[in-house]
């Protein structure tokens, strides 16, 4: 009597929403159309079409938009110029692992402020601010990796009047915010303070993450010095790919796509956030309106060393929340739920095996 | 009177080598093939078909390979690993300029060792081998850039040696080991120490340098190790054009695409080479057999600075020879010629120019 195991460990598209057909044909094309570039050297900061429609986006000059193999690789490039030893970097508590680890790679100090359920909170990230001030923060205002919640725009506006007074960067990853499955979105960081923000974003969630297509925003003479690093590293972002993306996008595919995406991931996270009422109403959770995941904070008692035994044998596999916490041990009671590569009838069973394990 | 100015500065291949139609069809198969890999998230080391036809190729365990998005930022991930402020790193002088570049940014002391004929001047090696050990010495023992020279058996021997005795690493790039024109293959360091060396390439020089496509080669804990820093930088590389590229070899088209390369750029050495000898026999150069570079000594009071202003006015690109030295000062009259993307045509036109100037 084994049942089928449920992972919710990973934050990830299904790999049935990739759209084969047509990147195929846009590959075609790009590579007939440009192949003296797309298969020649190529430096960062990216293939120029590219950027020229990434900038039409997002309403800047294309000499604001750089393109690398991945927006964490760009955020190691953030970190490797603008961070050093002792530097101080405050992240959200809890946030994105990886990010976290880039910037204690750097050799800073990573302060974790703590995550309400509308954003950071801004009375302790004030009393650090005093402690000392630092070089960046990192955030995710849209649907946050791992906890699902955004950024009010109250809380916008103070942290980049903050970011402004100060002196520091706000880097504001924005992978999820394309993603909104209900309610209104709220302006960027970025178009709140656009000489102190670095909004970057990638094609992982919205096309396809084996592309590792990444690109931040910023002001020239920031995106200039992440480009002549960038030279150093890699010479240039991978060619083709950007041809065939650049071809994507052109034909106008990428947002009927996202529309696509939005009409499978809804009912995905509707289902996640009524089944959790309805099986686990002695825990909290974020209330998210669009991206990938739900952060459930257990019941007092729980630990998730015991709890992921337990769920491993109950045919659970769960992340580890304590692996987003600048300090693990915040996280014993944290659970994300990564309802984006489940079926809504996988939702429902891994939330009913997990209330049975609590 | 204008005349065409001819680029002497860019060791590149001509964009009319690629093979397009080739690859459209590698892309689409690849695509169709594997599309649930190829789209979806993947880990360094990188897409493992590709992993075991390269190791199938080099005669070692796909645990021994390590797939990037080019061999410059592989190294840049070996320097990031390896060293530390105040490693000593050797490399050739003259070097590429990049790898000197990544070298330094790791905080180490860059020690140049002054190549000869047959490649690097042991004596000197062994001098500063006696004042401090380094951490790994990097070279380009096959049709080296920018000089064109390779290393002799002899020489590989006793490096290898020396690495297992000192314990340091043996960084073995060998972008251009596959483009001999004529002469005898000599043995990679890397059979000659399998456990001290790590060989680098890429298919940027027989295949496409847009495609940013590099790999590692070296003990399976070294690759481990690259692989575990990897996951944490960008996850892992591009991963269509791994598949693109996969598909291409396992077709018998790299070696077919490697064989007309060697037509094409054979009869370019053989006219620098020979026109070299008609207009500047006051110079000295050295005499590859492969590759995409001769390097020549300019006469005795020659100066870089003057000289390339002049040639400036007489239609001709050159290279500052200085940035190729780990001390400058030692470059002033070294001058670069990378006969790949020219033709006899205009590698005689650019030589006779610069015997004009001089």
């Amino acid at each position: 009597m084994t049942q089928q195991t449920i992972n919710l460990t990973r934050g990830v598209p299904p790999v049935t929403v990739f759209p084969i057909d047509d990147l195929i044909q846009c590959n075609e094309a790009a590579l007939r159309q440009d192949p003296y570039v797309l298969l020649q050297y190529g430096r960062s900061p990216g293939y120029a079409p590219l950027r020229e429609w990434l900038g039409e986006q997002h309403r800047v000059g294309a000499d604001q938009i750089l393109i690398g193999n991945s927006s964490l690789e760009i955020l190691a490039f953030v970190t490797q110029t603008q961070l050093k030893p002792g530097t101080r970097a405050f992240v959200e508590s809890p946030s994105y692992d990886r990010a976290i680890t880039l910037i204690r790679r750097a050799g800073a100090e990573v302060v974790g402020i703590p995550m309400q359920e509308d954003g950071l909170d801004l009375e302790i990230l004030q009393d650090e601010l005093k402690k000392g001030v630092p070089a960046l923060i990192y955030l995710i205002a849209d649907f946050q990796n791992p906890m699902g919640v955004t950024t009010s725009l109250e809380k916008r506006k103070k942290l980049a009047a903050l970011a402004e007074e100060y002196g520091f960067w706000i880097i504001e990853d924005a992978p999820y915010r394309e993603l909104r499955y209900w309610g209104n979105p709220v302006p960027t960081l970025r178009s709140l303070s656009p000489t102190r923000v670095l909004q970057m974003s990638s094609f992982s969630k919205v096309l396809s993450p084996g592309l590792r297509l990444g690109y931040v925003i910023g002001p020239a003479d920031m995106i200039a010095t992440l480009a002549r690093w960038a030279v150093d590293s890699y010479i240039g972002p991978v060619l083709p790919t950007q041809g065939m993306v650049y071809e994507y996008c052109r034909r106008g595919l990428l947002s009927a796509n996202i529309e696509q995406l939005k009409k499978l991931y809804s009912p995905r996270l509707q289902t996640t956030l009524s089944t959790l009422e309805k099986h686990l109403p002695q825990a909290s959770w974020s209330k998210p309106e669009g991206g990938f995941f739900v952060g459930v904070t257990l019941p007092e008692g729980s630990d998730m060393e015991s709890l992921r035994a337990r769920a491993g044998e109950a045919g659970l596999k769960l992340s580890d929340g304590r692996g987003f916490f600048p300090d693990p041990a915040n996280g014993n009671r944290f659970l994300r739920i990564p309802f984006s590569s489940l079926t809504p009838q996988e939702i429902k069973e891994a939330i009913t095996r997990l209330a049975q394990l609590l």
